[in-house]
């Protein structure tokens, strides 16, 4: 239960400091964190819960990081279902608070910070361009998670590297799916947003699931010790 | 007193470097550095504050965290009070520094890098969505403190963690309330302002503290080791 | 092989990652991630590789690294020309893969994110200043290569330390040749654009590459232990 | 010897990085770096250096710092002058390659990254804001070099705070006086630019060495061990 309230209070801080920067201060006038600011806050939300609450559920705050991981032979079965449910509540929580915050200047939450293709995609990317990036984007990101907590790797450093992965994911893909990789990110802001937002999240569910497989078994069957 | 002088001079450096960079350097023409440089600025006052003068006070800088490790059993009665103080002294004599310089191009301060909500939050946010913001913020600042420096957390990593949950905070945040979730910057900044400002200032004192409260008895009640 | 597959993968990540952000993000109406974001999305490549998969093969990722670790006394004569072929793969793989993000939106790929000097340069710079601009940033990459990985140096601070001196080395430079140090990369790009991109490619395989022998020697001969 | 050649190189490399992506890629148009950026170079400049060639020199790179670690009882009176002349050297060097490089396109140098007050002040500070913005800065500079190098704080992490140090230091002072704290970086730009920029070199060596000498001072008879 312990992990569990981690895996919520994880994800939801993933979701409100990510998609909350995105929404708040992105295309703020003239001083705006523009989406180098987004990338650093989406990477800082996993660094900082990794070296605060790491040690209590392993940080994954991520359903596509639960599965490669599990895939990868690092993660029970049993662990796999309440932890993404923990995940997708977290990330549903937070963006009810950042909701309220957001509408309290009386502005309404337009597409909110809602993952999207096609008309839907910041630079009009289409759907097999965003379905290639997702795909790839967490391929690597789960490579990076999986030999960052190798034994083998350099020990504390596996919070640093993988946060700032997250933040070199942003820095590519916005542009292209506003950067999923994240399941629970995607569904959260999704069901605020409805409509087209909703009627496009099947993309950020099933491609990032099979960037995840695919890099839990290249890693585990290529780079494992044994 | 080696440890207030600690506290008083790790405060001045959090107020000069964060409230300084955004007075000063924030909205400069054409090569300013925006929300996003305030919030590295005001992230890497504690970082740097942490790895150098950490051994010998811990480092809090903030009435806050002080309150919030004394609630989660990490920081004794009797010097709760004494930090405080050298904590207000520290953040008031930065602004002080920072008059003097700020004014040396015969500017005059305007609101300074004082907080507000309403008409004076920078993208005129309500006291309810500011309340709400500086308790969440402050909250989740104080679990990554507490789970940071938790014994089974990466040894040495704590002081990247929390400085650089301090800039992501800022990066969300700006918006919103120019961002506290610390009494002493918040004070620092009002004396010299007054007027409004100042009649703001409890939401600046109240706040952070309410969310620090819950991080320390969630923290100790759910995550500790025993 | 293991090792090739490691270089193939973390090269392929950093002609993604850092010219991937170039050409997707950097000029992004309203909220780009400049050259700013460029140059922290290509030292980010480097330091997560180094701490996911250093432990497998060096995480070189770079014909010029190689060589220079090669000449410097630290890498294998037989593994250079093989992990070089990597290297080289793993850069056009994901020239390949950006190729198809990029243009999925209608666009065309332009002059991607290919070097140049004189009017292929950004701030058209001279190929003499271009050529001196690569020896001089390959040599100090290689210097704090070969210091941070040297025995002496602080355990597990090497992937930071050379990630970052490659966001610096781009900071710096991107204006003058858009930033190379590295065949791999320069490659990677300019068999895709062609023309006149390909026609000044031997700069930025020639210079980086003495940059490299230079430190080698330096290091070897002034800094060694022994 | 060997000591005073990573010096020469290390603050060739602290001039060539911190002044070259300030006088080349700062206002570069549309994607220009800003301060942000200059203050992120700065700051690698000595982290890279730290981690790479510290375990040689100690990587001071700044007669300000050699001389508040001397005053701080941590460096040996007889290599006092050899460092300083090694590090002005190494800065010079750097300025003649930034010369060669910025005009490869035919721009003349304009004031060059030199500090200076009043009408050379970048916002137009006076003399006195000026000289007390370098004697602060540097003072805490020397307390965080002091501090994070001290047996008691964490175990290789001073590189980082260092040089992130010196990043913060910027994102508050480049307005102010274009940011010295450095009498190496100083003399380096200003014997290339001559005139005005030449006869305020005074105030970027003394402030400097001022605010050393109290941090060296309040640090020993402070924060010492003993």
């Amino acid at each position: 239960m312990k992990k569990l309230i981690a895996e919520f209070i994880g994800t939801f801080w993933l979701v409100l400091g990510g998609c909350g920067s995105a929404v708040l201060a992105c295309n703020f006038p003239d001083a705006g964190i523009g989406f180098v600011g987004v990338a650093l806050a989406f990477g800082l939300t996993v660094l900082t819960i990794a070296y605060s609450l790491g040690h209590i559920s392993g940080a994954h705050l991520n359903p596509a990081v639960s599965i490669g991981l599990w895939v990868g032979g690092r993660f029970d079965t049993k662990e796999l279902i309440p932890y993404i449910v923990a995940q997708v509540l977290g990330g549903i929580a937070a963006a009810g608070i950042l909701y309220v915050i957001a509408t309290g200047n009386g502005s309404d939450i337009g597409g909110f910070a809602s993952n999207g293709y096609g008309e839907l995609s910041p630079g009009k990317y289409s759907m097999n361009a965003a379905f290639l990036t997702e795909v790839v984007m967490t391929f690597i990101f789960l490579i990076v998670i999986l030999g960052a907590t190798d034994d083998r790797a350099p020990k504390g450093f596996a919070g640093l590297a993988i946060g700032l992965a997250l933040t070199l994911i942003h820095l590519i893909s916005i542009p292209v799916t506003n950067t999923s990789v994240n399941p629970a990110r995607s569904i959260s802001q999704a069901v605020f947003v409805g409509g087209e937002a909703l009627s496009q999240l099947w993309l950020f569910i099933v491609a990032p699931i099979i960037g995840a497989l695919i890099a839990g078994i290249v890693y585990k069957s290529i780079f494992s010790k044994e």
